[in-house]
């Protein structure tokens, strides 16, 4: 298989922890890594190639300005690695919306599809993760997109998680078919006639975190909303139950107590979800969350690979085209 | 005080825990209580006053429809008590859209108010709870609708909680100005320009649990999609917690483990809140959450006598009426 191109510059916690991550993921899986970054911020690259790039998109800077004007990013020369048939696919920890730019611009779209989507893996509890789509690609949609987006999702869930009819959800506020916005309503009327899908009909937020809906389908506002919602109790709740069980109060106690919580804590930690996928671009990105350690970013690059041998990007090129009247490939 | 009305039918445990909670406000808080509902229905209404109304709105029942051909209906006869002089507020966990239209059409708007909103407290650890607004009673609104939404939770958090300058958040997908829908990027402007409230700026899905915020403002959609994120994520976590800590092999530190994480799982209970509050008409309504126990129904009750104690429509009146250059009263 080709390398992974890894974006060293991006993220909270870049270059060090994204290069040890990339030291790990060749070392624990075998898979190739092109480091793309400036070669003096790499510090450690051993017998890794690096790809250099002189300039840095940060996270707070503009997305599209900034691919736009700085072409020797990390995170363009990253997408021209794919582009260019010198990697498999692209990671990167870094903006969010500058990924999502930089894959778009250079990798181009599948054709057929509108609009590019991110599908977020939201943990669940002695299930398969909940897939949501789209997580923050794009802030305002139409109700076609939101069509394409399930049925992307559905390939994704179907190839990451191995669901065979994996089951498509409308997010709303109620489960009538009447009940939410105009986008949804009408997006609830095209999913009904849309053919290659499990459309099981509106899911509420409560739904999200169970195993009745594999896919859940929404506007890339609410789906952030909704994302960093989730990301912001969990966290609070998790520092609040270490506060408590960490006190003298809680003694042995409390420190069995947590070791007996490691396994449900461990499914519920976004380093472990392998990142976010970016689907509807002709390549494998992968956005890992902004804070993401050597552990993340292992297995985000595993997830690329299986990714990219799993043939998700063709996958998806058929179930669009053929949802346009395209050939089938 | 003039009595709480209390609608009887209204919830999944209704009648049998509203009539219980009713009780036991009437014996814990000294409030007096009156029961609207079916009398054949309400079985130990001991020396409350029920007043009678024939009809039920039912959880699943279309909002406007059921109030406009329901008028005997305990929801409807409930608003009424407040509108006619009789009751100092109204509490129900009906069906949350009926509750919202009942009191919308029996008691009217406060004068200058665009559209009613609902205000729902979210649980912060170590902290007040932020208000969450609109959480449900306006799917799609328009950036003026918001800007109200803003004075309005911003009165409510200071007569609720005793905030002096409750800090207030517009949700978005980013701190920018820039980020988000066009609702969101124009509210933003004119939330911007509006004396009277100490607006922060954007917030994320991820400050909603956190003590940097008071008042989230965002439109009925997203809020109640967050609202039952919240809820379902919540919920799946103390499940999770408890089955850990209950299962054999936690033993007695599993037991300990749940007595040290009592004071935490209370402050999430969402039977302690109080309840959400509906803002924007002409009288005092609290809704509570469909699956409200009597303990819900005590709390409820006991907000909704301090909400009338406090004057909170008396001041949201004057906070819109100010806003709309019409007469401080």
């Amino acid at each position: 298989m080709l390398p992974v191109a890894l974006d060293a510059m991006g993220g909270d916690r870049a270059p060090a922890e994204i290069v040890s991550g990339a030291h790990r993921a060749v070392a624990e899986l075998g898979v190739q890594v092109i480091l793309v970054g400036r070669p003096a911020d790499i510090d450690d690259p051993r017998d890794l190639e690096v790809h250099p790039a002189s300039e840095v998109i940060g996270m707070g800077d503009d997305p599209a300005r900034a691919v736009r004007t700085r072409k020797d990013s990390s995170l363009v020369r990253a997408a021209e690695l794919v582009r260019d048939g010198r990697a498999s696919a692209m990671v990167s920890a870094g903006n969010t919306g500058a990924t999502v730019a930089s894959a778009l611009l250079r990798m181009g779209r599948i054709k057929g599809v509108s609009r590019p989507a991110v599908a977020a893996p939201i943990p669940v509890p002695g299930s398969t993760p909940t897939v949501l789509v789209d997580a923050g690609a794009m802030a305002e949609c139409q109700p076609g997109w939101l069509v394409q987006f399930a049925q992307m999702g559905s390939v994704y869930a179907a190839t990451r998680y191995g669901l065979e009819s994996p089951r498509v959800g409308l997010l709303s506020i109620g489960e009538e078919a009447s009940k939410g916005t105009a986008l949804v309503k009408d997006t609830h009327a095209l999913l009904s006639d849309t053919p290659g899908i499990r459309f099981i009909g509106n899911v509420e937020g409560r739904d999200i975190m169970s195993p009745e809906v594999d896919v859940v389908v929404t506007d890339g506002f609410t789906g952030n909303v909704v994302l960093k919602t989730l990301e912001g109790s969990l966290n609070m709740l998790v520092r609040s139950i270490g506060g408590v069980m960490l006190s003298p109060e809680a003694g042995q106690a409390g420190t069995r107590a947590l070791e007996l919580l490691a396994p449900l804590a461990e499914q519920m930690d976004p380093d472990a979800t392998g990142g976010a996928m970016l689907l509807g671009v002709d390549g494998v990105c992968i956005i890992s969350h902004g804070s993401s350690s050597a552990t993340a970013i292992v297995n985000a690059v595993a997830v690329a690979r299986d990714m990219a041998e799993g043939g998700l990007v063709e996958a998806l090129r058929a179930a669009v085209g053929a949802a346009v009247g395209g050939p089938r490939r």
